[in-house]
């Protein structure tokens, strides 16, 4: 941890009581000139911090932005996810940051934000809006010992990840389509694009491309989209903090990917299949230039969709476009 | 075509008859002095080329060496696979240098070849012997509209052509062993590694890349591959020219990445199944920690192999490490 991050630590474990800036400076092991100048760093960047000869130093507020120290100090010890955190004010794709990381050798579990991203975008190159400090766009890392055809499993435990998160910060419940929207009210407010680089029977490195439509208001989203999208904002009625939405997610996403290295997808599938809003239903699925119509069955163990066709058989289906029937 | 590739296209063209510098400086719209500065530079790289006041200039011996205009110009036009070749003297590994012009956007059917690799690889990360000048080290860059379970059909596909041209260059028959070795009495004589870069229903490209032991003495492979690895020149008995391989190759593999581009996935898989060892032999595959006993039975259509086991079921077998039980 660096120093702006033990500060933060120690501020948010202070909580009401606070802090005197000659703790800290003992317990940080800096001069008590240290800790002022970072203090009036953070101030700059948007923390409240409150200053008074009895009672120390305060957290008084945090700013709706992305640090890395502080999602770093809040997150606390994780087993793989967020053991590193990188914040960028912009960058052209995160996927993309995170692809050169990981032919640099980084470590699976890296995770790099951005406040906008200048060509986000979603599954088939689409176009993905990300609005300057509106949303959570983010990559992670992963090096799982799957095989290629496997990869669905993380696609799988990354929305129910983000769904479990949603639903503790708002109270809202989202419903997944498959296999990679997170809904509300039958509107995307996030998605998850999933690429890999692979030997025909071994994965790499995976990353992990993860959209949150969180503070945008209705007329920040192009009028097409209106009717399909929204954010959590306007289903919430409120604005949420986006840093603790951030570390949920990344809680959530780090018991699952534990789950599944240890063999419990079935665990995993289990819990998304109560949040599928496909499963069950008659749906039509566009794969390129292929249609294929039936209902949606089942997830097999790799995380492919079981579609049982008109004509009675099953299909094993790993992407495409879903349209519900109804 | 520059004007080395332009040249010698015409020397190739006129073969024992010779061309005279006259009417190579009219046919190609430059000085006689430029097409002599040309004349000379291609003689310091090996090229024996007879000049004669009454015969011109004739091509009498070609170096081993890999030259990108002399590929070029001798492979002529093809479908896709060679539009484009790069020659490195050194470089660490072919795929990665090719990994990295896909990322930057170049069109598929690039080659890229190297006289050496320092860190040539085999699947796995296993290392690659890649000594300067005796083999062929090359990675073709493709971009097919294939989902990545399908990556397979061009391991097999690549298989089969490197078979057919060492066949038609040697006169030897090779086998294949499932998915991935040019076998020569037995012993390992090519490899292919196949690496991708995927959405999960998405090929966004595919690197093969392709290592033929040609002109290796005994001698120059490590006492522990003896047993395991041969060379064309051992099982041949006469050293060959590796330009004139690495043609044969590039248009056997232009032929059969046309036939995968256009369905016609069964016709290859029918021929690379004539020539391979592994099918209707009882073997064991281990796949990471897995051990699989069976009978090869078949390819499906995506180039997995399908194997009856002991138990009679029918598992698919996308990787592994085949050993035969002889």
């Amino acid at each position: 941890m660096n120093l702006d991050q033990q500060i933060l630590t120690a501020l948010h474990a202070a909580a009401a009581v606070g802090v005197s800036g000659a703790e800290l400076s003992q317990r940080l092991n800096v001069s008590r000139a240290a800790i002022w100048a970072r203090i009036e760093d953070l101030r700059a960047l948007g923390y409240e911090i409150d200053a008074s000869p009895h009672r120390g130093y305060r957290l008084c507020g945090v700013p709706d932005l992305l640090h890395a120290d502080d999602l770093l100090s809040r997150l606390g010890p994780t087993r793989v996810i967020g053991r590193d955190i990188r914040v960028f004010q912009e960058t052209s794709s995160t996927n993309d940051v995170v692809d050169k990381l990981a032919r640099d050798g980084v470590p699976e579990g890296v995770v790099v934000f951005a406040e906008s991203q200048t060509r986000g975008r979603g599954r088939l190159g689409r176009k993905w809006l990300s609005p300057a400090g509106r949303g959570l766009w983010f990559s992670v890392l992963l090096r799982p010992n799957l095989r290629p055809q496997a990869a669905t499993q993380m696609t799988i435990a990354t929305a129910l990840a983000v769904a479990r998160a949603i639903q503790q910060q708002t109270g809202l419940l989202p419903g997944i389509k498959w296999p990679n929207d997170i809904l509300l009210q039958g509107r995307k407010t996030a998605g998850i694009l999933t690429e890999l680089s692979a030997e025909l029977d071994h994965i790499k490195y995976l990353v992990l491309g993860i959209g949150v439509d969180v503070n945008l208001a209705a007329h920040e989203f192009p009028a097409d989209l209106r009717k399909l999208a929204t954010s959590l904002r306007i289903e919430a009625g409120r604005t949420l903090n986006r840093a603790d939405l951030a570390i949920a997610i990344l809680r959530a996403l780090d018991d699952d990917y534990a789950r599944i290295t240890s063999g419990q997808f079935e665990a995993v599938a289990n819990e998304w299949a109560e949040r599928c809003t496909t499963l069950g239903q008659p749906v039509t699925i566009h794969i390129g230039d292929r249609r294929l119509h039936g209902r949606a069955e089942a997830l097999d163990e790799d995380g492919a969709l079981l579609l049982r066709t008109e004509h009675g058989r099953l299909e094993r289906v790993i992407g495409g476009d879903v349209t519900m029937e109804k």
